[in-house]
């Protein structure tokens, strides 16, 4: 970010305390209502507070540009915590009048994020699929709303909730390296991508690519991904920062009201399609993830990734 | 489809009676209800089991594959009786476990499929018009919903109801010969392709490129076609059967319950908008078909058609 | 147009008074229910007779090719007069029925349109601001829905309601000329394209296109607006016209009745959607243009276009 942006990390807080507050009002609303109580929530999130650090925020107030680095290693799993960071993240930059422009992009090598968290959807109660779904719902629904100009630097391996993150900022940046890749394959594990993880795909790439793309469960790599549209650019790994802070300038130069209200009226239809079904949508999730079969493929896989490491 | 493909005929089946009597239960059920009685519709199909023949279904157990074979010579036309054979055999297939993916091609040399019969449209009784167009409804909701993979090889002219057919599948494969031409030519012989066709052309090739295709009843040679998106790969003649093995293998490996959910997931709004409102469909069609001015420009098109021949 | 064509200008009619009336009735349906009376209407249109020759059309009737030429010197601003006159000439055109075709163009020299009057959205009241936006509304509606095949020659710069114009037509034809730009570039001016102009951008260009080009306000050169397909051809400027005669040839080939009746089909959601909610659109910008914000945004607009001329 040049000289002179301040680091700002998620925890701990100037005022622990008061932040803390913000950020379980936050989560608290984020809560199917009546599925803990108040007092669980707070003594959770005290916990929690002290496991942070999940989500880095750097801002240059003199530019109006937030980066927020995602640092949950190995892979920046979507897990129930890094999510929740990720929304209280995003709600603070929001209420932040200096902060015009944000750029999300990864801190652990090779991967910018393998996607939901695998052990928030396996071997669960119902209750805490439904507490996790409601999160990730609330993480898309800021983020494809979201009011700043939102730039992704795709700089390592994108496949699932990482891809949908990345769609639903205004402009991809990927670092040209074979080895990453970028899609929506849930397909392959056995499970299925939800009606506005495809809304999102649709409105990116069009419905005739994301047929193909999320049947299939397509990983393109960095060509491919500029080619069928899911990424804008690709420039080598070095210049990916420099090159998103370039094209943030051009978006920068537009008037934010203008800009904001143009944005909400392209979006709106797609992001109301949630709001509409948003709690049948957490039911269908909970019951899909729930099932004998699914939690079988889920261990399977579980398994495979452990004798990988091994 | 290598070595021990059975060839199995749509008709006679091992089972005359009780094959007879499924496909009647499926022919009566996308009858429109009171058009006609059920010991008529008896008496009718009775008859036509013995014409049969104009569906080729060979079927690979050990792949998992079939291959379903357009033979209605000379062109392949969508008569009421081979747009019925048609449903029956998408319903055999459906209700067979060991059958995962499905080839849909010609064995009429030169020609996939010259679309709707015009001989059921012209000079027929309003009773025959909307039980045509109630069968070919039918034959779309199928096609466009199969749960099998559906791969359609392109191995002659494919114009109107041809593409319909050839566009609901996942994937189009079309032979690289100059001389066929595909695409929704409706608007040429001066009727209107109806919205479900408009629908599934724009879901496949999005929706500037349709107001183009639709107005002026393009029929584009393979290189056009793969341009503008209506096939998604063409090949030499000769090899286009054994790339349709190739990409079904591709396809096969996604597990078969998250692809068909994905599938249905995708098509659904636009099967719904057909299912929403199938009656006044038909009766909308039923209507344009009996106009004079519009039986008087096919009975030019079918004389034109004549004197050509002779 | 060849030999013979006759010039046909808006005003004066050959029948002044009925086609004074037939303009009035046309312009009364268009304005707002009781926002002033029919006496009102009828003396302020005398008046405007005689201000008119905005628009100039050119009817080749053996060919059933008209020309309509925008003709509103400076730079063809939208004026309320220019509207209505454009609906005017728009209305009589589809009342004759030896006109098909509509070739629309502009004659002031490097300019195709600049697009809305901005005299009309600064410095009026809200009745102004209704009665304006209630024939812009009208125009679009028009235009959009035109029976007759349309394409648009864009020989000039065509922002804003320039873009929306052509965009309405079957075809566009760009002269290429680098100073020659299209787009909606509303964002840059602080102000936001309604929904109707951002539904006929993303049927022309598809969502994702879309997203870029309306938040950024981006203006296409002609390679540009070829590629990301806001036109369709760009071909020397000296060759605009007859290669508009060659397209509307192709076009006038296919028989009138079916190919409007497809035109409606794929037409028709996206002019429902305006018509549904036309009152409110129109509240809504009339509340947007009184705003402080928006009316100081303008004004410095215009004075930097002053002092730019100066």
């Amino acid at each position: 970010m040049g000289a002179g942006p301040g680091q700002q990390q998620t925890e701990p807080p100037p005022d622990p305390d008061g932040l803390a507050k913000m950020a379980l009002a936050s989560r608290a609303r984020a809560l199917l209502p009546g599925a803990r109580s108040w007092g669980a929530v707070l003594a959770r999130a005290t916990t929690q507070r002290a496991m942070s650090h999940r989500v880095v925020v750097e801002t240059d107030a003199a530019a109006g540009v937030a980066v927020m680095k995602l640092r949950n290693p190995p892979v920046n799993s979507l897990s129930l915590e890094m999510v929740t960071e990720l929304v209280i993240n995003l709600e603070k930059l929001e209420n932040d009048r200096t902060v015009r422009g944000l750029i999300v992009t990864s801190e652990s090598p090779g991967v910018f994020s393998s996607g939901l968290n695998l052990l928030d959807m396996y071997g669960r109660n119902p209750a805490h699929y439904a507490e996790y779904w409601k999160a990730v719902q609330e993480l898309w629904l800021r983020l494809y709303q979201c009011p700043m100009v939102t730039v992704a630097t795709i700089n390592g391996a994108c496949p699932a909730g990482g891809c949908l993150i990345s769609m639903t900022c205004d402009y991809r940046i990927m670092a040209d390296n074979s080895k990453y890749t970028i899609g929506l394959n849930e397909t392959q594990l056995g499970i299925v991508a939800p009606f506005w993880f495809k809304d999102t795909l649709v409105n990116t790439i069009g419905h005739r690519a994301s047929e193909m793309s999320l049947q299939l469960g397509l990983l393109y790599p960095p060509a491919e991904a500029l080619r069928v549209g899911v990424v804008d650019m690709v420039v080598p790994e070095d210049q990916v920062h420099s090159t998103a802070l370039s094209v943030m300038a051009q978006w920068l130069a537009i008037p934010d009201h203008a800009r904001q209200l143009t944005k909400a009226m392209l979006r709106k239809p797609t992001v109301d399609n949630l709001v509409r079904q948003r709690d049948a949508d957490i039911q269908q999730f909970v019951s899909f993830i729930s099932r004998d079969s699914i939690q079988k493929g889920l261990q399977m896989y579980l398994q495979m990734l452990k004798q990988k490491k091994a």
